[in-house]
């Protein structure tokens, strides 16, 4: 494997991080999952502007432009000769002897490799089940930051429970997944947590609020509770990785008829359609 | 300098970390801070035991024994020549394939290097200003994970406002400092916040209590408002580096007589003879 290491394609094996690269010792860093299909990214301006405002957020300052860190990235993808794939990226302040404050001299760090990660056509098509958990989590979720022990114990508690996804909440507010956003359907209307510091903006969310204007599917930004999502029609799940996957039932609760419903077939055709005139 | 990473102490220069470790990742690791003074390490065991709780929390396997850590932490500490100084200590779930859960086969690693860090004399004479700012981390703050981009933040912005410390309170509730306890003194009584998930639990702050009870002060666990910091008649913090250390002032306004109060320096005082005792 290929990995580009600021403006420099390496080896996997020659690269390393330092003892004291902030990412490490502090999480000090951002990070961003972009999707290849056929070949090409998908929505590649949209994460590669995301990963600025988390820069910004932050003040760290990326050590390559954008348009440099999508001509490497490509030329990664190119080199592994990846179809169906996913570009990691991460940027962290840098390395400096460890103080908590940003250190005055420093100069961040970007860290970019891309692999085979098949489009998950079964949870797709059967859906997935989902367990509920508190959110734990900062209140800087809007940041796509590398501080991702809260989603990692999430994560871990959805797996011990045999289920896919966690579905946090934040008191009785469904605020978003370990990794995806979460959406439910009630009455033909679309309900997701808004944009605020509790969620991360998902790309493939904003993707989908495309697609459900375009097809005349109302989109409300607005919370809903752990009643409203066991008690929805429909549940959704949101990621770059698992694109438009259904939650079939949560907590052990069938959710609707317990099969995916005709929002999310339409929704998902639709994300379909869109990747193929992508092609 | 030296690093031993597992049972092994190797050169500094040799010493990389993987760019898959999910210490990098993820933040999904753990770590402490130990004193040396005079060459020896000051509460070692209590230390030790901390890092074990937040293994056991996190479900991080150590990679070596306590007691070898402590053994190979000596030697650090031999080699380097090191009288005043501090040992950072780093513990990672360990290197796997990017996947939020815990991976089934992964070891952990550790990371630990001694060096020189002399007592900070002046500002433990003279007192420290500190300013408030919103405690936005997350709800698991007595695991001393690497998930510190909220104490990165809140140190950073007292940097800029010119103080030492940035006092967090969630909602109108103080918690603890960015990299420090806080405890104020009211009528000759210490009042600090429990030691419950929302702050760590922090050796000096034990310490303390010790030399507390040993002079008569009673020490009361419970949280106190910012109203009652703005007011308290002394305010102090601790840590592994700074000690017990006034704050004189925060957010601009004096606290007691803009002095260091008679609790805090008795409590020093104390806290000195307790360091010359172990010599």
């Amino acid at each position: 494997m290929k990995v580009l290491v600021n403006g420099e394609i390496r080896d996997r094996s020659a690269v390393q991080v330092d003892l004291e690269d902030r990412g490490f010792q502090f999480g000090d860093g951002i990070y961003e999952v972009i999707r290849i299909y056929n070949g090409s990214f998908f929505t590649l301006t949209e994460h590669l502007a995301r990963l600025e405002r988390s820069a910004r957020e932050l003040k760290i300052k990326l050590p390559i432009s954008v348009d440099l860190l999508a001509e490497k990235a490509m030329q990664l993808v190119e080199i592994e000769g990846i179809e169906e794939g996913i570009l990691y990226i991460q940027v962290t302040r840098g390395a400096a002897p460890r103080v908590h404050h940003f250190p005055e001299q420093i100069e961040a760090n970007l860290y970019a490799y891309a692999k085979v990660y098949p489009r998950p056509l079964n949870t797709i098509k059967e859906g997935v089940t989902a367990i509920l958990v508190e959110d734990i989590r900062w209140l800087r979720c809007d940041i796509k930051s590398t501080n991702l022990l809260g989603n990692v114990l999430a994560k871990q508690a959805a797996k011990e429970a045999g289920a896919f996804e966690a579905i946090q909440h934040r008191g009785n507010l469904v605020t978003e997944g370990s990794s995806s956003n979460v959406l439910i359907v009630k009455n033909n209307k679309i309900f997701t947590h808004p944009a605020n510091n509790l969620i991360l903006n998902g790309i493939t969310r904003q993707v989908l609020f495309t697609l459900a204007k375009e097809a005349g599917i109302p989109v409300i930004e607005e919370s809903f509770s752990v009643e409203e999502l066991l008690n929805a029609d429909e549940v959704m799940m949101t990621s770059t990785t698992s694109e438009i996957t259904p939650i079939i039932a949560v907590q052990g609760k069938k959710i609707g008829t317990g099969n995916p419903g005709p929002v999310t077939r339409q929704l998902q055709a639709a994300f379909e359609e869109k990747l193929n005139l992508n092609r």
